[in-house]
């Protein structure tokens, strides 16, 4: 008779729970989760800085620390790689770090630099492509083509959030280096983009035992979006800006300009994610239309925007980093086999991006910063293997395993050296600095 | 053959897009919610403003109007209602707004006012749980006294959210009713739990055939772990702060002092939780222990702690008002049956809350407002509403649709009707202003 109402204590457990925590466990342990990766960001960031390299390289190593904690038995951090709020925060931090770049850089400048965005983007995308193509031809000469323009599309792929953020940190998003990265970056993802859309179409058409042929319409349709979005959010965006300004500044209620440069931020960013950009697009977009001295003129008794948002990108941005290293898996550095394919691909991966330095028409300027600014594929390359690793031509899945991991690998090299190179690159003495040739 | 590629391109899209929004459009969706809420928020906010009403019942109204907008054919926001990284971001608000109010009080003034808080918690549970009882009793002489003891039950939560909100907006904070409050409130939440446990260990144990007996171990358990979370957050929660503060000021690395107080906030937070307490009661915890005093002392050259906070709770507080009126559903308003049962539960629920007023054993305290602060039902109100509509007895649900219903009513009532009333009682004048009685 004891036994019973224990019993029913114990299955009203849930009920209790929810009613105690407010909640489900998924908030709790998002909670515990943040508060861990805020810290490990924190000590990573300060370790590298101690060690004279850039604090993101840190917070991805203690990404990478906190994500293969399990090879040593410790199991109880695995929910970080599960957890879907952390992931969105994440996320979150991203497009916060390029809505500040973007504010920081004025559309005018990034205009300038069109020309040389323009040809580092289609040079960065192309080379990378060709080099991949021939690696794998070359390893695997019984693989079909497919395998190996698909080898060359994954190489295709650019971060652009690695590269903000070390500029920030460096004081260098003003320079016309970073522009060039910035602006190219930008089109790069509409680019990889339509690679995606065109390679996908033909391997599953082939997978579906149709023929290797892409219709011409659809990926017209991709192109016209992007750049559809890109104009419409430079110019209805700004036009919408600045009448959010306005309106603002009657409004008496608290935070009305941090709120609506937030929001606009937000939902460009969803509006580019609805048209099948990335996010991140849309978050620059939106800083590149709001410009300080329009907020100043509304905004004349409230802090300026950058000092207003910085308390939101020192929490949330290092959240994205340490998330990026945490799915690195050090086990893909055990077999000798996959480093040697992966060496290979990643030295054919730099050498692609830096030839597109070669993009740059201005003179005077760090040409190899550009090309280095161009180098990490981070989340964007994980993307990419992602849905190589899901392909499946005639029942066989396009990529071994072992390619899979070696690509993993590219991605991960590719990401942690770019931190450290920039600082070094943008560190060499004046006369170098100009870059090479010319 | 021109259809083939076309469907494979269509195949494709769902890769393409999670390749272009570089993540699922569970983030796009959360990108444009988030702004829409926050954007609602405002002009809220503004509204309530404008018509001399705190800006959080315009910000709860918002919700109430994005979430019913169904009922008038628009249907394109009805994501709002499931999207699970918003509510996590609506938790994330409550949770810094009760951090932020925790750090604006001093232990010492809270322990000040101990005896009454625990009085006023006391009678906050056990009058509306009396009342309540009565009127299930009276109304529905039919039916098992399990439903009377349960509608009791319910009436017995208090949302010390909209509370803490409204005393930051009219800068009361500080004052001795809202220590009183805030104190009995973190009791009330223990208290809750307790009830709540014995309450469904009852009706559960009923349900599965046995006795209505409660075994007095778990709720023993209970109240151990509750009571040992709050000691062990106040006094090791202490300790560890001020290590945090000590090690964190030999970092040369950026934002260290927001990082750690925000990431010493969730980790209680998540603690909390775990305990099975509310989330906000360890948020509050940490706020509590966290001095402005020591802050400074560590770090003079960092900007004070709760500017720093402040651009992310104006982000993020509106959002989890916002998401609360959300909640309410206006159809329940329809039906005068549901609408005669919800106002004698509104009745009797700021009658019992309000009997909690003459817990207060100090001299020229205003107990009204000790006692209109206690009133809102908010989230935690629908929480054990939930539960309640989810209770079986022999087969049969505990309450029928309608009461359920009157419920959420009288929920929704005692949250809307408590930022205007407590607005009221600090603007009167001074001579009423010492409280009823003595």
């Amino acid at each position: 008779m004891t036994r019973k109402p224990l019993f029913a204590l114990a299955a009203a457990t849930p009920a209790l729970y929810a009613a105690g925590a407010g909640h489900g466990d998924g908030t709790v342990l998002f909670l515990l989760g943040f508060a861990v990766v805020l810290l490990a960001a924190k000590l990573g960031g300060e370790a590298a800085e101690r060690l004279g390299q850039p604090a993101v390289l840190g917070e991805l190593a203690a990404g990478v620390l906190l994500g293969n904690l399990t090879l040593v038995g410790v199991a109880w951090l695995d929910f970080l790689h599960r957890d879907a709020i952390l992931a969105a925060m994440a996320e979150v931090g991203v497009i916060l770090l390029l809505f500040e770049v973007g504010f920081e850089s004025r559309l005018s400048d990034l205009v300038a630099v069109g020309k040389s965005a323009l040809l580092v983007a289609v040079l960065g995308v192309a080379a990378p492509m060709a080099l991949g193509y021939g690696v794998s031809a070359g390893l695997f000469p019984q693989a079909g083509w497919w395998m190996h323009l698909f080898s060359g599309a994954t190489l295709a792929a650019t971060s652009v959030g690695i590269t903000a953020r070390v500029l920030k940190d460096l004081n260098r998003t003003e320079s016309r280096e970073a522009k060039i990265v910035l602006g190219a970056a930008v089109i790069d993802d509409v680019l990889g983009l339509i690679v995606l859309a065109v390679v996908s179409g033909m391997v599953t058409s082939l997978a579906s035992g149709g023929p290797a042929e892409v219709a011409l319409g659809p990926v017209a349709v991709i192109i016209g979006k992007a750049v559809g979005f890109l104009a419409a959010a430079v110019w209805v965006g700004r036009f919408v800006q600045l009448r959010m300004l306005r309106f603002g500044e009657k409004l008496r209620v608290r935070g009305v300009p941090l709120v609506s440069a937030v929001s606009f931020c937000f939902l460009l960013s969803g509006l580019a994610g609805l048209m099948g950009l990335a996010p991140i697009v849309g978050a620059f977009a939106a800083g590149l239309v709001l410009e300080e001295a329009d907020y100043e003129a509304y905004h004349a008794k409230e802090p300026p925007l950058d000092e207003y948002i910085r308390p939101m990108t020192m929490i949330f941005v290092p959240v994205f980093f340490v998330m990026m290293g945490l799915k690195i898996d050090l086990r893909t550095f055990g077999s000798p086999q996959v480093l040697l394919f992966a060496g290979l691909l990643t030295v054919v991966a730099i050498a692609g991006k830096l030839v597109s330095m070669y993009g740059v028409t201005e003179r005077g300027v760090n040409r190899l910063a550009v090309g280095i600014g161009m180098i990490p594929r981070g989340e964007v390359g994980l993307i990419f293997v992602g849905i190589a690793a899901g392909l499946r031509v005639r029942g066989e899945p396009v990529f071994p395993g072992s390619v899979v991991s070696a690509m993993v690998v590219m991605v991960m090299l590719t990401t942690m050296m770019t931190p450290p190179l920039l600082q070094w690159v943008f560190a060499r003495p004046r006369a170098a600095a100009s870059g090479p040739g010319r």
